[in-house]
């Protein structure tokens, strides 16, 4: 769909020719845009009802720079992701209404705060060094309009602290739980909780962590039935996932 | 918690010593029972609002048909998976009330039909070797009380077969998507629905595909933001975690 | 050293050429006997104080039965593992003060039944389905003269059991735990007691447990200070060591 | 055959002892030449009409260099591949007739700019951060003489995309399919055209990307039949191939 | 695009409202049919100009038959892949039309014989073993048009007979190479030849073959430029890549 | 467990109401206490008898200064792992009464030099590359009150070392053994005495070592019985196992 | 080279155009053969001074005794490996020269047995598992004419039963050693001795072995500098690299 | 064997009671000397009848200075391997006699240069990338006293240049192989010679080579009969066993 019918699709519904429902459908899967090295496509949020991420590992400093311009322009909420102090130093120069976390190297610019989430989001990490994971969880969630719960240092090596958070956990619709090493921290949870779980396994570890498979194959072989898994160190995925099922 | 205990806790509830709510909360995380080889918790159930579940692979039948008995006695719905045929034709000989899918190796006792999902969940299989763990998902779906709308056969090399079946994506409320191989569907139907999408890799392939390993990894890597991922082959997981989430 | 050699030690000895002492810091590293297909070594139950174990797979059971009853003739007690039923069918018929466990494939021949161990060893297991190593460890730390303490079916997806059982764990000197799927049972008891914990990876478990390696790995990588690992299903050596640790 | 071989072999060619047909055939599998360190066979252009190359790293920049010269006495056009921004510097300060691609690390010599491609090559990325691949396949393709359709950033998530970019991809003799990732984008192009499709597995990713190999894996598993892979990153094998097959 | 519309498309070609090519564009990317288990694509011949192809593992006999039925009414050539003899033996039964070969497991329905391809497919194999993936890709190419030529067991290690048939493979416009164990065979015949080669590793060898991984890893890493690759004993797919090329 | 209830507990024991040993119950796997990014259970000590542990890499100078002060004001011993040069800087600087090991990267505040242990712990490593591993075991098991006996350099190859130093090795209560490479070295020494041994795999080596998997595997796989296995690189878990052993 | 060229070759040195060194030297990388189904080459024979061998596993057993026929009529000894008791069966009955051997599969026929070999070969097995894999090594050895010395069963956790076999360890010119497990044998011999050792990973173990993985890697990994590798369980290859360097 | 009892045996063979013979033999297998972090044995040099060698990765310059003076006091021939430019600088100040060579990182202490090898030992590498093994390997059979033939640069993909040096590699007693990639080198040559082949995979390659493990599962599993493998990179254990064999 270029320019040209996208014009003429407006003009369509402004004539009556087509009803808005009409062209809403006819536009959901279709539209984006060229910016030279990187496609943006507008109708992502649209389409799911969440804001604009880039993903800044790889990319130059400029060129997320570019991207996230162009994004401000159509979206209220923009995400970065996995960004340096230095691609952070450059971005909040030239926007500064952003806000950069370093544990995480997130760049969050959040500016409609409308709350959507129907409840609570529990974000839990076994282990002070899996928050840089967590926190990345922690802070896609909120942009997209939900209130996070966040516990820390949780390690399934010490139930007592599992049974004492007991509580706040069954509280959450949705919990994520971030964890390295042997990544049972999901399969305790799971056990204790009838919500569905999140389990993003983090590449803290050595040796026989294999950065990080250990925990990712503990979580896929979970004996708890309500847990399901994404990448090592995925909190964006986690946190993104955690927000759709929390609108329902 | 023993049956002493079991029975004073229902004597101070019937005296009005203790409040049924409380006895709700202190029977909710502890109680189970001996049954000899195996633990029963007959409160999984009440804590999770889920029917029970033996996995029959690696039990012998007279095991699996004794669990499924005591089972029997408590809950209305009961699932077995991996049964082969001789399990199955043990199990429904002394259980003639289940019914047994070969193609899955599912036997399922689903006495009580109450409708609990809000919505629809859509199964969909990338080939038809796919099936038998599809029809995991979908048994398991169905008997936790959902409306279940099963698309087969709808692979990422067959774009237009996707497109065809777009509306029938849009309209479920979560999608279960099974593949093998390349292990690709999940990430092309996450990128036309804004919903959760469970991706389940299947050992379908031959060579590199690793017994599914290559989907497994594909999955993990889907460059749609709604994927969360289960252990290979595991229909019922993904079945399970697509319940809670169309419950909620 | 040969038997000339051996002859003319107790020469020695007899005569008061050489103390015993002497004699016995001399026997400790050396001899063995020729058996044709396999050199049998009546010392090592002298050098470890234990029993002797012949591993059947991959053995004829004449083989196993030639072996076993050369051994028999200098040893109270012997282990057989690994033992098919067609191999236990031959090698009881010829030496019928045998016991067969068809669960774990041990044939155990247990005739001097001395307790040892200074305590008690716990062995539990995560599932029913983890029971035929649980039991090669059981019945290996009964023949070496221990108390055996078996609880099975605790798995860390339902913390309450464990909480439950955190008496009895506590009250073991060393224990054995068997776990398949992620493996995180031995995290979970580790971080309840303060004594040894020697942790068995089982292979159960299907896709992404890849025969054992996801629980491995997750047992490697526990956060509990007090584990160590035996390799895949190996009760045995996990029995074995239990026992050494808890003659201390 | 050494230099006396060669002019020997000339001179029967001159005095009419010799066919050409016959000093062709001579000359097709034998003949190379001592550099020190590395033989450089000039016939391996005549062998494969084709362009030389020099695979920068782990080679010094002198070495380079004094590879470079000796090809571009013998050939038109030299490629030199994964070079860095030191390496581009010393050797186009010694062949300023070069120039330097520092996305991809490609040095192209491209003095013979004759077409011999018979229709076009399409070249496609996954994301952005694939086109440091994408490059190395474009740069090798034009240089042996093709005419190269760049297209950028159309995943698999976004199949809008993919539809919109149908016309172009159908028009292509040969396509090249960068990704990384999941890789699954060559199995939806293949399934829309019918011709070949050379997949390029990159290493863009995290976790269990394993630096390229779910890409790999994935597409090694295509369920498209028309699909071919190369090593991860490998963009001038895929490039190479490509105006092989764009020859025909 | 259903029955409907199909027949609708016809008249409105039949009446002259819509040019054939018009037609043939718009029927090209759409579409398919229901047959209850599997979605059968009848375009696919149409798209990629090809008969249809049947994997035949993990299928029922019946099921088999039941999708072979169905496309030997529309389709001239269909090959049915990895039959085992049980299987050819029901459909042969069925559909006496076929040929068996049950080397390599192919059905093969050979009706329309015109010769298509432009030039000779070579179609190597490094040992005897890996002939039965050699004649899956032979028979392939040969039902899609190509002149076929089988050159078996000529290993890297005896170099001899490589170059004793170099005169047969530098006549080929494109050669498959099928090997095991090292997969060494491609590298060796693609620095020989100057035409594109398709490598197939094979599951040959034992130990640290690891069932064809040595051979696939070998030949993605191949220092012959003109190599590409596809999963390992996949023999219809290089056939079928091969015969794409031999049609340009 | 939050301060109140503590507080509570201990005006109960003062009062009469409790007695000590049910406080002592009661205390022993409740309490921990909220340090803002991190949990500290000062309760680990009472429940393991042991000193803690920080375990640096990962962290921040600061988060591990200010664990370590807190940690410090309640306990004699602690020890921290994996710190670089530049993290035991600002740690001494701030905390002088500790000790910087920089082979190891161990930092050890040793305050309560009480010997607990009933006998000697041998800590032996198989080259000098290995020593950085070993002195993190020898270091952890010195500060948990045991004498330690170490043994540098007698690898597998050079078996008179081995006899030479059987004595010692004899006199152990137990053993840790530290082996890169092939990790032979615990199986030889196991075959020599009677007590568990401890192998810890490093990531010694270079090639197929992979980072220490050759030595994780030879050591699992060992064909001595009284083997156990801790992480690659682990010589803390090793001591921490090895002290809790010698205690007995 | 054809048949012609052959007899040519040979017409020519009968009449004395030729000369025989000239026509040896001609012949050594040239002839073979065609059988059908596989190339004979009579003049590896004379290359490599060796009987000749045929790979059994995967063959039909017709096919085994084709080639074994044609080899037959040209060599004194041939052997064949892997072959199952069926194969063997019709082997030996249409060729009862032969002899089989079933613990390692091999049929061998040995009609010249000139001794060739300079010294002794010391075939060694780390476990009585491991002795079809040494016997493998040893009827090879054999039959390209040495003298065999075998030792079994003397693993690397019993070091006395190898100082026993030191005499005759170190009285071999190369060394076969076969183990499975850890693998750790090759290095402890090679640190005994100075001649070449031969090490063979053997698939023997279960779990964290991987089929014989852990070994391999456990003797590439080797501290003792005299070590060098073959394939998991490829008793054949060591005996004929054994047999190679005892010619030297 | 401490220093007294070896001036004892000296003394006693000087006094005639005890014979050079049988000095030799308690010698053999015993002595070695304290230097605080590592053990040297003088003595491996009588038992191989080769120089002395460190491994200097991962020491310490000044570690390896205090070793090699050591060493240089008792041999005339000391190899240092994998030393950096730092570690040679510090080594060679000190050490002066040495030479350093950087491609390899060896240090080369060469003063006693007697031949002992029988024959010529051919060094080959497949690429100017693999020198950098091919040289260590070199310089171990130089300095063990071997003369050596290095051929560099012949891959597989370039038969005709394998071919062109048919020759030297034919006159070769024992020939070092060093391919990376795809590592098919060593089949190729095996194939063409009679003599042993010693395979080094090197870690030269890219993507799927995984750091030389496609070469050395390429090497492992090669169809020549007479190749064995050393480890990754490993050229000193390739040229120490071609040494070992040429002094046959």
């Amino acid at each position: 769909m270029d320019q040209d019918q996208l014009r003429a699709l407006f003009e369509q519904v402004r004539s009556g020719e087509t009803a808005v429902d009409a062209a809403m459908t006819r536009m959901r899967h279709m539209p984006f845009e060229d910016l030279g090295f990187a496609k943006i496509d507008h109708h992502r949020a649209l389409r799911h009802g969440m804001p604009e991420v880039i993903f800044a590992k790889g990319k130059a400093p400029e060129q997320v720079v570019a991207i996230a311009e162009r994004l401000l322009e159509n979206f209220q909420n923009v995400l970065i992701t996995r960004a340096g102090r230095e691609c952070a130093d450059v971005v909040l120069e030239r926007l500064p209404c952003g806000e950069y976390f370093p544990l995480s190297g997130v760049i969050r610019f959040w500016r409609d705060r409308t709350v959507r989430g129907k409840g609570k989001i529990a974000v839990v990490c076994a282990g002070t060094s899996d928050m840089f994971v967590a926190e990345e969880a922690q802070l896609t969630a909120e942009v997209m309009g939900n209130q996070v719960d966040t516990i820390n240092d949780i390690g399934v090596a010490g139930i007592h602290r599992l049974m004492h958070n007991r509580e706040r956990l069954t509280e959450a619709r949705v919990i994520v739980v971030c964890a390295g090493m042997e990544g049972a921290l999901p399969s305790a949870i799971g056990g204790m909780v009838s919500c569905p779980v999140i389990a993003v396994p983090t590449s803290v570890g050595y040796g026989a962590s294999f950065h990080g498979l250990a925990a990712l194959l503990g979580m896929l072989n979970s004996c708890a039935s309500n847990v399901t898994v994404v990448n090592i160190d995925n909190g964006f995925g986690a946190g993104y996932v955690a927000s759709l099922i929390n609108r329902l």
